[in-house]
């Protein structure tokens, strides 16, 4: 008989909504293999058309029935996700290019910021946009802060489908977008700090130097520590794991030791993200790694799509809409963003001074914003810096480029193959 | 950074509980195994310790902030334990014994419904309890149906967790329990409906016999269907699906037919693990039956545990404090209950004139309440047919049955297979 819901989101509705994820992500899914695309690309686009602006069947928005339920399965998505790649990723390798990957996080950061900030001061120059004088430079900062945004999430995923996780190419786009998540962290830091002082009226940063050097160095206390301890005790801790012999012992010990990162990188102020990539890398230096790996691929199958789906299912397609005579400026300075947005992020490429390094893709692949852009476009929201117009305007840029990398990204090593193929 | 979080669950606590459920779980069902019992009562254990009366790590009770959450997880656990069930079993052999299973069903229904009538009756002439006079013959009834409930999740586990599967008596177990499933929905109608026209004082019963007919043909509609057409179907879709390239889509989609068969379990009535047990019945004809089986493994090891924890996590060990003098009713209602409770399913295992099968183990098989049990007894609380007290030794009969039925049926083969080594 039927279990008595007293709850809000009733069993069979969670159950309705988690296959049509499922189903949903895996024939766009296929649908965009067969037109030679990523997967991702795919899941991403289900997501739209199960979402709120269109068939309205997935919870997109905070504060809808289930909405909370599903952002967490999300979340529990993209750090399986970061975990499996963590697996796939040698720790040496990744130092190797450490200051590779520096060049490119610090540039992917400045150039997008200032292209941002003065691409709004020139806009307003021109009479393309007004608003109050006085939010001019907050406003100009925010926006930038928005466009030095990096979703790891979606660019790992789609080196994950092209099988390129073991390039160089892809070890500096993720050391890149660790240090980016670090980078971030100051930006948010100041970017409030500012935005708070200034409607205190006090005209000063807000944030102390020595705020932000805590910062900094609470999420580099994190990696350092997480990873050199981690791979003392981790190798050791699965040692005794494996000598338990009840079902499933090893995958789930994994899994809560991912968990476990993902929180502590939670509580210095990283993404729980960047931590379940931390305990890929230490726990890859285990023995059982490869017994891990298998058990651990059917469980990302399931979580993953669910976050790629709910990134689509916040695409509001409304703002599209060119009959609506509103969404003309909205669309305008959201292609004008995503112009400087995809710019910015691409010359950070061509920041590498390494020889065999396939500069485009490291550019592009720091292309998407994701779920970090739409974070920054959230704070300015909140403290009313953007107003709705620029809020959307906002967000269509952050979705351009998370949509727009992925079939950019395969592209390029369609490129690459065939060049190679004729030398 | 962090994603800034709206909505009440923060994704740091929700992945810290989610740790604590794998890890718990794990240790505590190594502990069971390590003293010869089955593993799921370890994880009972750990879930009345991470529960709301001990360590209240876990949220246990409805309106909990991520109770609704942790419950959906828990319905997707044990459907996914009964879908994999479903697919270790053989339809012939589950319609082969139907018969036997049917008055199975019906006897563990029959007995338990009369001798828990007859006890209440009985302590009320004693003196032992006193109640409203006018609601004796409600309350006896009440208490009558709450005996009368299975829980398939605890004793499926066991037998899987002992590797039982297979046997004789776990497949008229497992059809008992279906067709136990339907019994229930008959005797919920007619309890809900005797307790309605009670309140209105009209002194029908408060349904009718078409009703209980529709309820009846529904449920009966729907296995016939679902099973039937879905050998007919299952199998082809299969074929499509094995098709497809994009990496887990054979996992996802015989994961979303077991949730689309639980959706419409629902619709008719039934208990969502009727309708994936359904699935896996289905599935097990096609082709791809193995290979969905192996990479279903890691993601119900992953999501069962949930069931379990909470459903120990709902135990109030308070009311066992034997210092407390207001317990001493309670626990003494509670332990007639569960004598009751123990001899009327155990009685359904002799109810069997087939040789060869251990009528003990059948009768074991059927004694946990679990899940089921609460279901009855919340109904009795809320239509306030059972006072506070009452519904605490109603809960603590169902616990002990449900807490009961690993060990005994652990005891139960250790000594069938003792016997055959004899023989």
């Amino acid at each position: 008989m039927n279990l008595e819901e007293v709850a809000h989101l009733p069993v069979e509705r969670f159950l309705f909504i988690l296959t049509l994820i499922l189903v949903g992500s895996k024939i766009f899914g296929e649908i965009a293999e067969r037109i030679k695309q990523p997967a991702v690309l795919g899941e991403l686009v289900a997501g739209v058309i199960l979402g709120g602006s269109v068939l309205a069947l997935v919870p997109a928005v905070s504060g809808e029935v289930g909405y909370n339920t599903f952002h967490l399965l999300a979340e529990v998505g993209v750090a399986i996700l970061l975990f499996e790649i963590g697996l796939e990723t040698d720790l040496g390798d990744l130092i190797k290019v450490g200051p590779t990957s520096a060049i490119v996080a610090v540039t992917g950061v400045t150039v997008p910021f200032a292209l941002g900030y003065l691409a709004f001061v020139t806009f307003e120059k021109w009479g393309v946009i007004h608003f109050d004088p006085r939010l001019y430079t907050i406003i100009a900062i925010t926006i930038g802060a928005t466009l030095t945004a990096t979703s790891v999430g979606i660019t790992a995923r789609v080196l994950s489908d092209l099988n390129r996780l073991h390039t160089g190419e892809a070890k500096i786009i993720l050391g890149a977008a660790v240090i980016d998540d670090v980078l971030g962290l100051i930006i948010l830091g100041v970017v409030s700090g500012l935005i708070e002082s200034f409607e205190k009226g006090s005209g000063g940063t807000g944030v102390s130097f020595m705020e932000i050097l805590t910062i900094v160095l609470k999420a580099f206390g994190f990696l350092f520590v997480s990873i050199f301890l981690g791979n003392l005790i981790g190798p050791r801790l699965f040692g005794f794991v494996d000598k338990l012999r009840v079902r499933g012992v090893l995958l789930l010990f994994a899994i809560s030791f991912a968990f476990i990162y993902a929180c502590l990188a939670n509580l210095v102020g990283l993404a729980p993200i960047v931590g379940a990539f931390a305990a890929g890398l230490v726990l890859r230096k285990a023995n059982q790694f490869r017994a891990i790996e298998s058990s651990l691929k059917p469980v990302a199958d399931f979580f993953t799509p669910i976050f790629f789906i709910m990134i689509g299912a916040a695409v509001n397609v409304t703002v599209f809409n060119p009959f609506v005579p509103a969404n003309h400026g909205i669309l305008m300075i959201a292609a004008l963003l995503f112009v400087v947005a995809v710019i910015g992020k691409y010359v950070s490429g061509y920041s590498i001074f390494k020889k065999n390094i396939n500069k485009s893709v490291v550019g592009i692949g720091m292309i998407p914003r994701g779920e970090v852009g739409l974070i920054f476009a959230q704070v300015g929201l909140n403290y009313k810096v953007f107003n709705s117009e620029l809020f959307s305007a906002v967000t269509v840029m952050i979705m351009l480029t998370t949509f727009i990398a992925p079939p950019l990204l395969k592209m390029k090593f369609k490129d690459q193959d065939e060049n190679n193929n004729n030398e």
